[in-house]
């Protein structure tokens, strides 16, 4: 990776390419207040790609948040999809390996740009994550109506439980090489099982093999949640230059060097606040991934400006000055709670972007720990005060236990 | 309409449009012997659309057999309309009329063959069924995803249940001039009432009114099911050349014409058996519809080949030489259902056509009659032995009552 941006080069060798993930249409769907806020940044993500001039998107999974998405959450994917990858700006890049190997299970074995039956402006390539993935007899999912409709292209999905082979879509601009391994999801102790069998195998181009560069993008567990419910770094192979690692919700947009494995990884993280957790209060990003010759490549992080606020405190009441034995300790402690919540909402203003279709009511969530003699009170009573102001007024605050956490976090950086 | 066929005309003066309805892919799905009847059938019809070079398809409903149809489905039709639909021959008609009024629920208020993103060979125009009609908030139906990809036109919403105002999609070709009406499926007393009311309103052109050929797709009972629970053709305007009626399965493929109406009436009926009832007993058909100026039209009946042969059989028992008080009378009958049931398969060798897709094992119904004394036997163990040659063995024999029927059929033609 190179150090600096990389010129426009005006020879045309400049691969650009956005990264984006983990949008989750639909999240949050029967809640009118945050219905549209994933579909909503999924729209700003396609135009920061016209926008960016880029040859192509690259969406590491979890397009949908549902495996069966509602109807009205298929039509608005398609309606931008028809809107922002369909019209007359030429595709000037090529794909150049095997398409049936690549969209073997499609009827339609060819990239959509490559149809010449279609009118592709913004190409998009995409694998299907743990929400969207295949089902069924037909190994359908939610993305394959997309797929078939030409929308998208649809890759990584595997036919055998008991092996995985990819052959990478290698793509062609000018003398810029790139070659695109894709897994869809897959459960994370079989892929791990897999790996350690030495069932998981990238094929590699036979011609001028060390100069494509080599992206790989997975979706599956990248923290521990078990010795084998995730997928080690050190399991993919160190012919890779980078992995962009879908799945993970926290936002880490600048690569991180393996320096054991010899590749960067990228993990944009969810566009959308999916839970009121801490990884999801790290600002919002997608990458502009721009290639040049030689395996030359740079990421410039773009901000995502649609997204909803989100605040996150913790509030330990024993270290406060209440006093857990005093007459009227309830009603303190809900009117300092009360206070905590109203300074969030102030902070929340900082994040107000400007953006037509960003929402304003943030998401706050005050984790209180109640440790010590204090007594819990209502949480979807608390948040009635707070109903035009914050968008999830019936779960503001939660209870924890703030020597736990710690514990807990402990135990993971192990 | 004319006596005879309309000769090619080559001045491009010549509309001509296939007549198909009721296709209902995803019916008996979960049956996997006749899971891909029609799906099979709709493959035939595009392929009889793009044989016969007509300008379009005009879909009278029911499309799917389900409000949400199966992924499977889905993709499938999917898969069928980009083969079909999606290519570089050119459409010499217009559309005249304000699209926005036509397809005012769509995000592209454009019909696909004018959006000049799309590149459509053979465009399609359908209203809505009562099996794949819109639901929930937004109005929506499986329709509406393959509209909003582009691959057809859904036209006929309607967005008020008090009125039904109908603006008509102008079609020009060279002089010929046909405008389409049409009404998506809804409640039979409803819009009885609104008849009744004078709230069903059919907007009509201002310019060379008299010379549109006016052509109205409807999909409603046709038949009285009570009083107000079907649409009278007397309600119909008789400004009207050919009501194209939906909803209806049973084949009615010539057009009878109405003369206190002064219009015609086409049932095609549907493209697969869904019932095996009387009504599905009639050879299926699609029509070829040929328009010249003047209001010319004639309409040519095309056979479908791929349709899987139905033969259906009454049988009373007491107009047999079975005695019902012989010992041995259970056997008897049995024996005489058995060789009844292998002449109608035998029977319907003579609707095999020859087409690469029409599935060979027949359905079949025998309605048997046991009054008098006979007892019924065990339907599914006695079909057991027709497991490989007959599409549905469990349910081959149906009691019924002759005198009954009679009196029902009596009553209806009232
Ligand atoms: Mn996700
Ligand atoms: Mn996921
Ligand atoms: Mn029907
Ligand atoms: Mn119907």
């Amino acid at each position: 990776m190179s150090d600096s941006e990389l010129s426009d080069s005006e020879d045309g060798n400049l691969f650009k390419i956005l990264l984006a993930t983990d949008i989750h249409i639909g999240q949050g769907e029967k809640d009118a207040e945050i219905a549209d806020d994933a579909i909503n940044t999924f729209e700003e993500i396609l135009h920061i790609a016209v926008e960016k001039e880029v040859d192509f998107v690259l969406l590491g999974g979890d397009l949908f948040h549902e495996n069966k998405p509602s109807r009205r959450c298929v039509v608005k994917t398609m309606e931008l999809l028809r809107r922002f990858c369909i019209g007359d700006k030429e595709v000037n890049f090529k794909m150049v390996s095997d398409p049936s190997l690549n969209f073997s299970q499609s009827k339609f074995p060819v990239a959509n740009f490559d149809d010449e039956s279609l009118n592709i402006s913004l190409p998009i390539f995409s694998i299907h994550g743990n929400h969207d993935d295949p089902t069924g007899v037909d190994n359908l999912c939610a993305l394959d109506e997309l797929s078939t409709a030409g929308l998208i292209n649809l890759f990584g999905k595997q036919t055998s439980l008991e092996e995985v082979n990819m052959s990478p879509v290698l793509l062609k601009k000018k003398n810029c090489l790139l070659a695109l391994y894709g897994l869809g999801a897959m459960r994370d102790e079989r892929l791990h099982r897999l790996f350690t069998q030495q069932k998981v195998h990238f094929m590699r181009p036979k011609e001028n093999m060390e100069e494509w560069m080599n992206v790989f993008v997975i979706h599956q567990n990248r923290v521990s949640h078990g010795p084998t419910n995730y997928i080690p770094e050190k399991f993919l192979p160190n012919f890779l230059d980078l992995v962009f690692w879908g799945h993970e919700h926290e936002c880490q947009i600048s690569p991180m060097f393996n320096s054991e494995q010899d590749f960067y990884v990228i993990q944009p993280g969810s566009s959308v606040v999916t839970q009121l957790a801490e990884g999801e209060t790290v600002d919002k990003h997608v990458a502009l991934m721009q290639v040049k010759p030689g395996r030359n490549f740079n990421i410039t992080p773009i901000p995502l400006k649609s997204t909803r606020p989100f605040i996150m405190r913790d509030l330990v009441l024993s270290e406060t000055r209440i006093e857990p034995f005093h007459p009227k300790v309830n009603e303190k402690v809900e009117k300092y709670c009360t206070k905590v919540v109203n300074e969030m909402i102030e902070e929340s203003k900082n994040k107000i972007t400007g953006h037509r279709k960003q929402p304003q009511k943030p998401l706050i969530r005050l984790r209180v720990d109640f440790s010590g003699g204090y007594d819990p009170f209502s949480f979807p009573r608390f948040g009635q005060r707070f109903v035009h102001e914050v968008a999830n007024p019936r779960d503001i605050v939660k209870s924890f236990k703030k020597a736990k956490e710690a514990k807990r976090r402990e135990k993971n950086s192990e």
